[in-house]
């Protein structure tokens, strides 16, 4: 058995700053008091421990008082995403069978007309009646399920339990190390694990969370040159956006800050080499919502030397590549630990999420002499064009580290002689003619890997977590 | 499953210091291989994960390697204390029933003239012939075996687990936090949970430990002003020689100094506001054997304000007092959590070590109105004189604060009028009349707790880890 996390934090430390949004912050005993309110109140609506809860909410605190509401209550909370249509929530809702729909005020015209929402007021409107609430949790309990972000065909809810989401967090901390003054900036989404996780370790380290309702480019520049936040997780688009405000302004990150977990796929070199410059430590990381957070994390002191590497294993967990047995081959990438789902809910509850106890992921890469990963793409977007294997990720970096480009994405398209090949999708900073962004792409890639189009776009297809939908490319054309 | 400790981190982290000792240092991937090297030859010899194996030697290197050594074999270690007497030593041997005995070659003097020894040299001469080492562990098997220190009743010897120890590591991480650049002063026994619980720690957070074969003041002073440390276990006696020589040096600790653990029981407060004058923090813990170390500890933040407490207890852990539900009220402190024993072996092997899930520690405490654990006694000292209780820990703290007593030990002897009263013995710096110290203990003490004896000694009965064995005063009358 182990303690209510929100409970034994308040206990441990509870003065500490638990909580920050705009301006205004609550302390763990503080946080403790709202989420038995919240808790008593949600248990007068029903919801106990047999329940399962879907919450769709922006990043504020009463999203978050909620989450831990239903986590004193031992509900199975599962986190919608707020940027899908109508259509993809109602599947999530229908597949998960929930009791109850738990929705902001704000949200609630997201959802597919026919729910029975029960609104974040209607909570904090009720009678406050306080009943027993568990000091104990047990490791294989449900805590929250996600939905895959279904880049590859139906989404699955994803159970994470109180096993997953701890031992996560505590082989984290052991890569990244831990201080009283660490404070987490969340500019992510709360109902993806990138975001949920930081509430995790918040909870499990004592440490403070600043929640960005949305990503704000400038304030995350101020916090990170202030010393106001140590640690931030972001996406590619992300960084890209911070050190453009760092180079900008012709500043740095202050010392005080430790590093950006940097996930959501691999990050073009051009973006670490800019990191550096601004004094910005990116621990590359690989993880996904089957692994409650990290697998893997490239090590501060590893930065240089193995740049574009996830790194290695956090200590609980274990990687291979199927099948293979030596360095620099690569093949799916296969995954076990503690941190590892026991499975899923809904119409893939039957479906088992390892053999062995490894899940295999999907993705691609191989590990090199020393044992580092290197995540070369996602199955899924594998273009084979002539017999060739054409990785996507390996043509966006080179898009991106041109001076003239802010983002971009590749995929294959239908080609009566090559099977497929590869087209490009571009943001760009500066005008600029085609025939230059091809020849730079000539200049840095085997010729069969040079896109055979340029589609200069506004913007990208990016999911609720910013990831690039690279399926959605092809609808631009 | 849960990966084998030195190979993962040699793995994550191969270059990074792992262990110094006399001016050399190994990295951990020097430290996995010379450990391999031995487990080779130790399987040689038969030795394999059925086995169990007494161990006893000096705090040097060649200890830990064999200590590594059995832990990729997956035998139980049963570490002996050598500062036994060798009919204390040989109950051990033969209530473990332990299939071999590895000595230090320094030390074969000190095993049972019966005993079959394998000396340290024994093992190293043997052909290295490479056996499959298990790179998974699980949670329930034993790693080590201590008996508990005796100071009542036989010995038993005590299960300490992988979950046991991992789970004692991490929570203690939560609390004192973690940085690459920690390295950890071990001055206290291998064979006792306090050194035992370094070694653990050093391979689940990659730091480095500076192993000393004998505790030596002025080495510890130096490595501590100069920063060459930043975290230490000790016990009172080894504080007070520090704090001595900070003192007498007119120095303080290094600003890189972390914090020093301080176990085997309460702290005299005068050692603690000492300590804060030279700049080190002191972190009161309680811990024992059946825990395998720390269960509580006091935050830093909470140093001064909560002065004499042992903390709260770390993040994964619980403590209550037996009966007792209100702040202030003493009683028998029970303890639960992952890091608790799963129980004894041998005579012992069929008592249950809790109730459930509680294990009763025979020490008195309470808790005060914000949930901090206070140890007031070890149960077995407790005097009884004329319906009063007596707790010796209260008269020894007045005693050394007196500013011309280094040490000091209180005991009960039985008296006709009141049962028992209190006498002490003290450990002087500088000669003093005993009128003046029992002077000094009417004006700090109920009269009815002043020693109705000072006794002046060279030195006072300590175990292997330096905690004062009370029962063993009154033989120095």
């Amino acid at each position: 058995m182990y303690p209510n996390w929100i409970l034994q934090r308040a206990y441990l430390t509870p003065k500490r700053s638990a909580l920050t949004f705009e301006g205004e912050t609550w302390n763990f005993d503080q946080i403790k008091i709202i989420s038995l309110n919240r808790a008593y109140q949600l248990a007068s609506l029903g919801i106990n421990q047999n329940s399962r809860v879907a919450i769709i909410g922006r990043s504020r605190p009463e999203l978050v008082f909620i989450i831990y509401a239903c986590m004193h209550l031992k509900c199975e909370m599962v986190l919608l995403n707020r940027k899908l249509a109508k259509d993809e929530l109602a599947y999530q809702i229908d597949d998960a069978e929930v009791n109850y729909v738990l929705s902001d005020d704000e949200d609630q015209y997201l959802l597919p007309d026919e729910t029975n929402i029960i609104s974040f007021s209607t909570v904090m409107e009720r009678e406050i009646t306080p009943t027993s609430i568990d000091k104990e949790w047990s490791i294989e309990q449900t805590t929250s399920i996600m939905y895959t972000s279904g880049t590859t065909g139906f989404p699955k809810g994803v159970r994470q339990t109180v096993g997953n989401h701890q031992a996560s967090a505590l082989a984290s901390v052991l890569n990244i190390g831990l201080s009283e003054e660490d404070v987490w900036l969340c500019a992510v989404p709360l109902f993806h694990i990138s975001g949920f996780s930081i509430l995790i370790r918040s909870l499990l380290y004592g440490n403070e969370v600043k929640l960005y309702e949305k990503f704000d480019p400038a304030s995350a520049v101020e916090d990170i040159t202030t010393g106001r936040v140590t640690l931030m997780s972001l996406v590619a688009v992300m960084l890209e956006r911070i050190l453009n405000g760092l180079e900008e302004n012709k500043i740095k990150a202050s010392p005080k800050f430790k590093t950006i977990l940097a996930g959501g796929g691999p990050f073009p070199k051009d973006y670490l080499i800019r990191a550096q410059k601004v004094g910005i430590s990116v621990s590359q990381t690989y993880g996904m919502t089957e692994t409650s957070s990290q697998t893997a994390t490239l090590a501060n002191e590893d930065a240089i030397r193995k740049l574009g590497s996830a790194g290695k294993p956090l200590f609980f967990n274990q990687i291979k590549i199927a099948g293979v047995d030596k360095p620099f081959v690569e093949g799916e990438i296969l995954v076990r630990g503690p941190h590892v789902t026991p499975g899923y809910i809904g119409q893939f509850s039957s479906k088992s999420s390892t053999v062995d106890g490894w899940l295999h992921t999907g993705d691609i890469g191989y590990l090199d002499d020393e044992g580092y990963l290197y995540v070369v793409d996602r199955r899924s977007d594998l273009i084979i064009s002539g017999g060739e294997n054409i990785y996507p990720a390996e043509i966006e970096n080179v898009l991106m580290a041109h001076p003239n480009i802010r983002e971009a994405g590749v995929c294959g398209v239908e080609d009566e002689t090559w099977g497929e090949v590869p087209v490009a999708f571009v943001v760009i900073k500066k005008e600029t003619p085609k025939s230059d962004i091809i020849g730079y792409c000539m200049e840095h890639l085997a010729k069969y890997k040079v896109p055979k189009e340029i589609y200069i776009v506004e913007k990208l297809p990016r999911n609720g977590s910013n990831k690039l939908m690279r399926r959605k490319l092809k609808e631009l054309i």
